[in-house]
């Protein structure tokens, strides 16, 4: 079996670069909003009965003018998965052992216009190697034109890595950030991408590459429509609309979502795992 | 195998007498705050796409000066089972088709010295036939007087029935209502009983007896407490602890709760389901 150490290394260092320029661009935007919020960064050790499992991670989480409320945690943890729960992991079944780093991005913002974002890439390790991840805008009151953008970024970086990725990666994700119980989608979908294969070097080097791009375009593309629509006027209904919507959000996340299960099943920081839960929600 | 119809029936009369006692002494309280709020009673059809299955119920709500948010559900559904979720259910390992009838209650008040609560009764059939419910309190700022009196009220009415009722059910509702990612009970607890297996006449008609006592005990002791605290002045503090603390109560309801789980699996009423949910909720 390949020694992924060093990948890991790479990868958590390009995560924790990637954080530091998000969080550094949405200081950036607080301040031309006259707020001078700033992030707070937070260790936590994973908690685990078992020495040989470790691994921590950094949450980051600022409450601005712009960003009601918005976290970046960085993690890398590692360990052996539960039998019950390797069978539910991707190649945890030929070795329960596993590593994964990666960077996990929710921003809620304060005025209703402006999107509500998730982001994540990471870079796991059981019995195989591999990348996953993702971005979806979450708009309590969608634009066409600001989800045209999100996605012909998105398109735009796939192209470069592979003919077939936006297709099938924003197909993916219009299936997976998906309300069962209320069918409706949670919110205008981007791309969404998992088990990225890395059989040797040159697919750890691609995959990587592509993992990479899209942390960028994240951070190339979010920031526009923040500073679009972050001084229009909002009304107090447009207000509780974000209010209720959000609540959609907090149902998708609580019963659905593989990240936060994976989380809760693996000792991770609670405050962490469910810093993507909104703050002020409705359900009327 | 037993014909439970006519014994559906006469759960079903009671859980819907209950409502509406409930509802009205709800009622009499938001008057004696100088409220005019009333409940609003919304009829839902069970969602399937199999003729066979059917029911539907009947959603009772209020949101008023001293209740913020307040849902009553009394349901009566039948059907089927699908082969995997019949395996979690039991007695459906006998027999696929089912019938529930049941009452579902929870408060979330506008004092955040008043406890909210959850109170719960049913009456299911499978290849077997049994009742289950429970009331627990869930108080945002939690009173040791209270706690102690919702206690007794509940340990005299199980002490009538059966010498270990008591012990055996505040011991499930503290092992139920409880959030193991945060390694917290969800309340102060109360009662929690499932499985009182009627496998006779007289033994429905003890069951039965018991379960409705449940519910009367419970219309006694918490209007008490409603009573006791609905006029206390309180800080933007304590409301912000409030809404944190609802929280906690949303990651129950969504994570762990097998009512919504049920709810969700079977096709049931979305608004019935979800009316648990408290409004004005913050994730810090």
């Amino acid at each position: 079996m390949t020694d992924w150490t060093s990948h890991t290394a790479r990868a958590r260092n390009w995560f924790e670069t990637l954080r530091d320029n998000i969080c550094a661009e949405f200081e950036a935007i607080e301040a031309e909003a006259g707020s001078n919020a700033r992030f707070d960064y937070i260790e936590w050790d994973r908690d685990t009965d078992d020495a040989s499992d470790g691994g921590g991670g950094v949450r980051g989480a600022m409450k601005g003018k712009v960003f009601e409320k918005v976290g970046v945690n960085v993690s890398t943890v590692s360990g052996a998965f539960s039998p019950e729960f390797a069978k539910t992991i991707h190649g945890a079944d030929e070795d329960p052992t596993f590593t994964a780093t990666g960077i996990s991005l929710v921003a809620h913002m304060a005025n209703p216009h402006v999107p509500a974002v998730h982001m994540n890439t990471r870079f796991l390790t059981t019995g195989k190697a591999w990348f996953g991840g993702g971005a979806d805008l979450n708009p309590p009151l969608p634009y066409e034109e600001d989800t045209q953008a999100f996605h012909a970024a998105f398109r735009a970086t796939c192209s470069k890595h592979n003919p077939t990725y936006y297709d099938r990666f924003s197909k993916w994700a219009d299936e997976y950030f998906f309300i069962p119980h209320r069918n409706v989608a949670r919110g205008v979908g981007g791309i969404f991408y998992d088990h990225l294969e890395c059989d040797d070097e040159d697919a750890w080097d691609r995959n990587f590459a592509f993992t990479q791009d899209v942390g960028s375009t994240f951070l190339d593309i979010f920031p526009k429509l923040v500073r679009k629509r972050m001084h229009m006027p909002f009304s107090e209904a447009e207000k509780t609309q974000q209010r209720e919507w959000r609540g959609r959000y907090v149902e998708f996340n609580l019963v659905y979502d593989r990240g936060t299960l994976f989380g809760l099943k693996t000792g991770g920081n609670i405050d962490a795992i469910l810093m993507s839960l909104p703050p002020d929600v409705t359900w009327s």
